[in-house]
């Protein structure tokens, strides 16, 4: 854990992967994040996969290094509880409707310079998920094999939940947006963020709506072919699957040597008049061709002598992996200083942790953190951020509006 | 463009995807961002969709709103002008190799108080892009239809660049956290942020990774079916596919009720003994059971009428869109506060533009704005930071080292 967030303490009211994953980004950077749930854990504490006692390894990879509230969010006293540490603490992240009691006019009373962020699903304040926001984009009726028809093809969903995962990532970014604005103003922010406008807002971003608008129709189903360049999925000898990626000359050049394919590609570019080199135009324009040529090489090869020539070259290219192999592989996980130990976990199972994305090589790491057991911080924040004394604390437990610890 | 970062400019050095997104969003939000490039234009200057004019469409969305300034980045004096453009402003933004001109030492001398963002493939420095680090995350084996074979089903890429999107996100928050951290100690900071290291992180910080640590082997290939939950994709009478999603209470009662189908439930529940409002367990257990009967009612119902009742109960779904139908869709871009007009796009071509994903309903949301020419800030931008005359900008013209707008 870097401290670069060192002097900042945030309210999270989460669940589900957008908005934990922000306080998740900001508690890796070193910032304090208060996690408050309801009671009997939120909507999301006990999401798949659960261990055989319970315990959601979803729920303990997106919430650590975070501190846990527990309150009855269902009664007045506590949703009172969790407005009055909105409003002391001053910066907010949730995902709970705006139209509900943790709104930003509720947090912001007596607190103007209150900053929230909100993520929402729909603008208009319809309700969505990632797998929903997913369908209305267009792009799982563009993923899967070229050679389906596509008036009967069906949609293929990504199990990465991209769209949540590019929120929260967003989401992180407008919050310290916010809070620097009011470090140079004084001045609060409400900022909402649809999760829904990510994703037909990145379909903008990206070019493609403007290139449905220019052209006035659908593009073209491309399998795993890369759009508007070269690359594509490959198959050794010996039945290993791999990607590979040829947009700058480097990349081209390497590639063709380490196919060793220049008298196959010269032959062709004298078919066709054209010159590979370029750029990604006549690459991409003549993939199939090219495809076959470089998908005859792989046959001749088995993986590690073609790796190996790959690598010599400098070519971009990865093998395929299941996530299984992924989760085990040296190069990723345990050779790799984006993770750490295990810290104890709430499950008590033990494997690698993340830390931030981001690393900074002048500068002291840290070990990841694990996730907190619900509530097991009930008392410390009460205390800190409220003022109440252990007796306000104890007479709350009794009433079941605070619970501790539910190690 | 809202004024949260008007007080912050940005140096941008950038190609492809991920790292023009950390402008991008910087740009929405109010930040000068000049992109510098190689006054032929950088690599993904010309990437697809071209118009007829050859203008690219991708590159014209990825960088709207920003400044231009080409400068020969092949010649030592166009590469001291970038240096110093870095260091008279103190934050940039790149994807250039750290083992470049634009190294954080090279920047940093003399400013030391300087703070950059990077953009890498692997952390180990070895090339990655999008689709390859796709490729060893595990992802690509998990999609695609149920039925297939795993031993010889292919891999599914997305077309969606995911990883490049989160790690622009991520690279625009961490740029915020640094300066932030600047703000409070007077400190710079390198910043990395490997683009293998957000897709391998990714799906650890999704609990994925320590799913398959904790099984042993792979998930099982679940379709379009959520994972842990209960949803999938439907199809009407009339051939509507959509999407729908029920994990919460509300959510899944809702949905029973918009299809109809309670007392096929109720007779489901009996004979397998459980009860599906308990949770998301029972009902992802059964849900090839339930997948039955839920198509079976869709089978009885036109699109109209479902989507209707689904509304009326406030279900979460969505309709698969192509994408050309979502870049037409009135409710997802025209009449979307999210779009504005289009402006004066290089391309000549005119579309709605995106705002800021973040929308802050009390503050001034102002219109889109254009992407630049190349070169069309050259001379402003070294005139007000380097405080370069007129005559020394015409001389660095005539000798090629500056690059005047394109238009």
């Amino acid at each position: 854990m870097y401290k670069l967030l060192n002097d900042l303490s945030i309210i999270e009211v989460s669940s589900f992967v957008a908005s934990p994953t922000i306080g998740l980004y900001c508690a890796q950077l070193g910032a304090e994040v208060i996690r408050v749930d309801h009671k009997a854990g939120g909507l999301d504490y006990d999401r798949y996969l659960l261990t055989r006692e319970g315990r959601s390894l979803s729920w303990e990879n997106l919430n650590r290094g975070k501190k846990s509230v527990a309150l009855d969010l269902q009664s007045g006293e506590g949703r009172e509880l969790l407005v009055e540490l909105a409003r002391k603490t001053g910066q907010v992240v949730t995902n709970l409707p705006e139209k509900s009691f943790l709104s930003h006019a509720a947090m912001s009373e007596d607190r103007p310079d209150l900053v929230s962020v909100r993520i929402m699903g729909w603008h208009d304040g319809r309700q969505a998920m990632d797998f929903t926001v997913n369908a209305a984009s267009g792009y799982p009726l563009m993923c899967g094999p070229e050679e389906w028809n596509p008036l009967t093809a069906p949609p293929v969903n990504q199990v990465l939940p991209a769209w949540d995962f590019i929120t929260g990532a967003y989401g992180a970014f407008a919050l310290l947006a916010a809070l620097r604005h009011r470090d140079a103003t004084g001045e609060g922010s409400e900022v909402r963020i649809p999760l829904g406008d990510v994703a037909i807002g990145t379909m903008a971003n990206s070019g493609a709506m403007a290139e449905m608008l220019y052209r006035g129709s659908d593009r073209e189903r491309l399998g795993n072919a890369i759009w508007g360049a070269f690359g594509r999925d490959f198959r050794t000898r010996n039945g290993v699957r791999f990607m590979v990626a040829a947009l700058t000359p480097k990349q081209w050049t390497g590639l063709v040597a380490a196919f060793g394919v220049e008298s196959e590609v010269a032959a062709l570019e004298e078919e066709l008049g054209v010159r590979f080199a370029d750029g990604d135009t006549p690459r991409f324009v003549n993939r199939h061709r090219l495809f076959d040529v470089f998908q005859q090489a792989a046959d001749s090869f088995d993986w590690s002598a073609l790796s190996a020539r790959m690598s010599w070259q400098g070519c971009t290219y990865e093998r395929y992996r299941t996530m299984h192999e992924a989760a085990n592989d040296p190069q990723l996980v345990t050779n790799n200083p984006l993770f750490g130990p295990s810290p104890a976990n709430p499950s008590g199972f033990e494997y690698p942790a993340t830390r931030s994305f981001a690393n900074l090589p002048e500068k002291e790491v840290g070990e990841p953190r694990p996730a907190p057991y619900l509530g097991q911080h009930s008392e410390e924040v009460l205390a800190e951020r409220l003022g109440l004394s252990s007796g306000d604390i104890g007479r709350l437990v009794d009433a079941g509006t605070v619970a501790l610890c539910d190690k």
